[in-house]
């Protein structure tokens, strides 16, 4: 197995600890300095929105200074870029949403930015660009009929898919779904719907997911079932890690710092699975840090996440966990249920059996509880 | 527009009252005396379990006895079937699931035991034969890896699927997603992990979802929403109508008894979509009721739907609405973004606009509040 | 009974549309201005926050105009001052809290900005000065021991009341609770923690709750059961009208936008209770709109609460739900239990007729059927 | 410090596994192999409800047997009775609720029934007897008045502790909540909503709160906060240890086995707190166990509440926690904010240095860190 490559959002670290109700409480980090310090923690690469590193209205010079004063620090460090993506919600014109905006306008100005954001991406030689549809959604049912949403969505995929095939560009592509914030409610909620849209895509072979602990978890859905969906699919591209309870505001929280027992579980899931893309985190410190704490939390996730892989290989190896396994019947749901070729009488007569089928147990107690003394390191 | 068809699971208006703290509070019903009173509400038809009609474990001849006393009771009231589907969810020898249970002998049973209900749908003439896979899911993440148990899933409805088709039956499958309960974590739990999946199948233009209010609430997701992505996949095969509230047990209310604009949208939608199914009531009366109250109960789903249709009607025909629709851009969304050929440079130079484009407003605030004082009888 | 009194927050016509992930959308809006509006729109009065009228370290001159200037605003417009509250949440220095902040020197400066809040809404003439202690909680739960939080919350507000009253200033104090955000928990989550809190103060009577529809529903829990235990215990001083969806961000949406049944109880208890009090709206226009939708947002607050108002009076003049209301035994719950003096063995007899008791139906179909059909015009 | 107590309820390793969707999975358990086998695991005591040792009906030579036989079973197995309980939500006649039924005959069967099963409290010698008012609620707001229901919920303790006292029993009494299930919404839904309703009754000082994880869980509440309010005001008479996802059905799951962060504050906060009340586990074993597969469940729920203040005993002790502590100024919340006499212009004054007071970081993410890596054995 290979080690992971763990990459850090420019916005992540460079977060200024703004809320909803609270000005920042930290200054801006020049993407520079984020470099620097992500390659002392270990870090094997960044990611960036085009204006974590540009900001929006920037004269094409002064573009291509910042541009290549970046690459230079990447270059210096020995840092590579896992993904990139466009800013298509941070300006008031996007408050409708972007490629969804009823605006069309607004959509064509947001297909615009988010061909410029490619070529970025592809200049910078990140693996994976990403579509976060933030704004893809509605307060209100009656302004969008949710299948000309759609459509639009589609659309603009399928355009900017197609762009980058043309341009030559290597990159693939991935959907990180959300189900609400900062709309009442966003298109492509969940990794299922966002599997689903992409099986109507013109190239869905370059198109994958984007899952996010967050997100998934905001609407108290298991994550490291999302994730397991989309391996099955051969359709994880990216995953972005970080912590959140359910039912709340998007809390991007230090990784593992929430729910560790799910944290777990994904750990053991990727590293398991053959999955060679980065571990984003999409997380960022607590808002009461000052800048030196923002340090603390960049290595804290980290730190984390290779103790529970840590675990996980601990937990695999255990005698005690191989019977637990064997009693739950674990491996057997490897294999399949029907004999090719199988006549539906056979099948039809086991049902006269449940009776006795449903006599044995699980032992998922003996199993779970396994799980929870290797993570609080009594095995 | 034709007439919604209004159907009802027997066990529905057959439910007796039982929660998990409390014993039934109501006898059971005939499933012939629910024909009789629900063809004189108006309904147009039933759907059932086979265990709703024949008990798990009738002999042969006794099956056969109430299969055919409860034909004649359809013919009789001029009912139809919606829909049918197998209960392979309440014996205990599915407590580990069915198509996805741990104990591959258990998972051939629940393939047995579907064959035979699939069989008695095609004999009833159900529209459409629809898979909840209630137990499909796990408390214990280390019990089962996801993508074995997707692999199995999917096994079992090609398996099913192929069957019905081998047999010249002419009824559609529907998949029912729920996030949770009775399971910790339900594969497949929104409609988008389910339409997902159906593209994975074999036959994947046979299968369809049958979405259900209270399941999609349950996540917190807005219903009329997924109901969008359905139909614009076409893959609305069924719908089950009932009332729920956020982040709660199931509850399955009657329907339009909580969140009525969601209802309203969604009313309009199917309304207005030309979805030709049955109007499912997947409800129950509140434990309070006697035997009597089951039945203000199911006039209640009709009644509610009824209105819910005229005042979606009346909305569209508004002026003012009219002139909302057109100050939000809603028609708007339904315009390409993109014009054929056009050249991505362009695209681009619109990204420099984005100020100019933000001065506008979108008005849903007088268009929502058009929907509010239309539900209120203001209009 | 009385006409109600609307009123509103500078900070809600004023808001600006900013949100976590986007910027302004809307210019700032002179609260001279708001209060011209409101007072078109048929609103009572006003609410503020001291920085909402004049800005964190404006000298004392330009404060003193600052206040003067409103004060005539407030008289030309014959608007009156409904609550006053102190901003503690958006300068960085309340970062970790405020009364509660782990830093001595800030929960004193708090303390100080508070007293001097105090001042302003007592010079305005404010009915109610509110404490919302949003950042009074943690992200991190070894950060904060509870207890310790709860006595210095406690010690907080005997200190200002006490100031308060010898000062001679007639205001009373409300506290409005809410479960998280911004912080991941907050310390007086809901309305019942803050009315047990409430019971341990220097001067209770003083003291009563400030209930908001947003913030109980983000918990799950019925507003108008919390504004019920507030009633009960007579310690509704204020009240926080808005719309909110359970289990996602705050989103402070416009009264009777979301959850129109659970509004029209909540306008019902009101109206019925005597409660006189301002009708207090703690909402803001959707972000999408531009400065014309926010007195669309406004107007629709007050339309939908005086639509609210007369369909609850409908309600409750209409015969079928006196029968359904009879038939449910509802008022028969405002009688005793128990009489005077009886003995303890009449009582133990009773409980050997559950069986005969468990018979009869609640007829709670029909009355919230009859609910829903007012709600939709049809009575 | 004391050895935790550990105590489990007869109705927790006697669940027979039905859920809303299935039948039991296991058979009953004899009340006295219940002792037993707890005694084998280390348990100190068992609780109950009065149906779970005497079934409802039950003649009163055979109930006499019944409990002798128990006595006798507890006395030869050493354990005491934790607490006890009264059934008040079986029985079909408990479907409108019990205290707060709005029919007159079955609140006067509900008290008697709770008299009665005051008398077995006293006879086992129970510490505490416990009121869960599950069925205390509605579904229907139109149907229950809350501040009626709150008044007869109040006359019915006030009868029943008063009863207590004039019988001579030693016994205290807590108050369970919860938010909802098996109601549509449960009145006093949390631990501050049962808080201040003790402050209203007659004899506050016999009545404390049994705070349940799961309770608290369900509506996102943080369940160590909802300890620490109890404590701190003295009414911390019991606690309900298990373990929950938030925004779901009821699920009793063993203890530790989610959220483990949150289950060793919890812990820690017990541990520290001087609680000696039993360490109560209110769970159950998941439906797929058999009859073993209960006893993994049990002796897991002690092993972790052992493991986990092992834990939180090594935290508390580690150098590095002392400093994090120290720089997150976590002991000066325990400082009063204000002394004894001081001149509100001294207060004032300090509102003015809000920029300087901004500077400083609390380092939160170090500690927390520090926490997770505590829990994972790294220290």
């Amino acid at each position: 197995m290979t080690e992971p490559r763990f990459t850090f959002g420019l916005w992540t670290v460079g977060n200024p600890g703004r809320d909803p109700f609270g000005d920042p409480t930290r200054a801006p980090v020049d993407p520079v300095e984020s470099v620097r310090r992500l390659a002392e923690l270990g870090a094997w690469g960044v990611s960036l929105h085009d204006n974590d590193l540009v900001p929006y209205g920037t004269a094409a010079a002064e573009a291509e200074r910042i541009v290549a004063r970046f690459e230079r620090a990447l270059s210096e460090a020995g840092l590579g870029v896992g993904m990139a993506t466009c800013n298509l919600f941070g300006h008031p014109a996007f408050k409708d949403g972007a490629f969804t905006s009823n605006d069309r306008a607004v959509r064509r100005a947001a297909i615009g930015k988010a061909l410029r954001a490619i070529d970025l991406g592809a200049r910078l030689d990140a693996e994976v660009f990403v579509f976060w549809g933030g704004r893809e959604g509605s307060e209100v049912g009656a302004a969008k009929d949710p299948r000309d949403a759609l459509e639009r969505y589609r659309e603009a995929l399928d355009v900017l898919v197609e762009y980058s095939v043309a341009q030559g560009y290597r990159m693939r592509f991935a959907i990180e779904p959300k189900p609400n914030e900062p709309r009442g409610e966003i298109f492509l909620p969940t990794v299922g719907h966002a599997l689903h849209f992409i099986s109507t895509l013109a190239r869905p072979e370059l198109v994958g997911v984007n899952p996010e602990v967050a997100h998934e978890t905001m609407a108290g859905l298991s994550f490291h079932h999302a994730v397991g969906q989309a391996l099955w699919a051969g359709k994880l591209f990216h995953v972005d890690l970080n912590a959140q309870r359910i039912g709340r505001y998007d809390q991007d929280f230090r990784f593992g710092s929430e729910d560790l027992k799910e944290a777990f579980h994904l750990v053991r899931l990727l590293e398991r699975s053959g999955y060679d893309g980065p571990r984003h985190f999409d997380a960022h410190a607590y808002r009461v840090e000052d800048a030196a704490g923002v340090w603390d939390f960049a290595a804290g996730c980290i730190r984390t996440y290779q103790a529970l892989a840590e675990r996980a290989r601990a937990f695999d190896e255990l005698p005690q966990v191989r019977d637990a396994l064997a009693a739950a019947s674990a491996p057997e749901l490897g294999e399949p249920s029907v004999a090719a070729g199988e006549h539906p009488d056979a099948l039809k007569a086991e049902a006269d059996r449940l009776d006795t089928l449903a006599e044995r147990g699980y032992y998922n107690e003996r199993l779970d509880q396994l799980v929870i003394e290797v993570l609080l390191g009594l095995h």
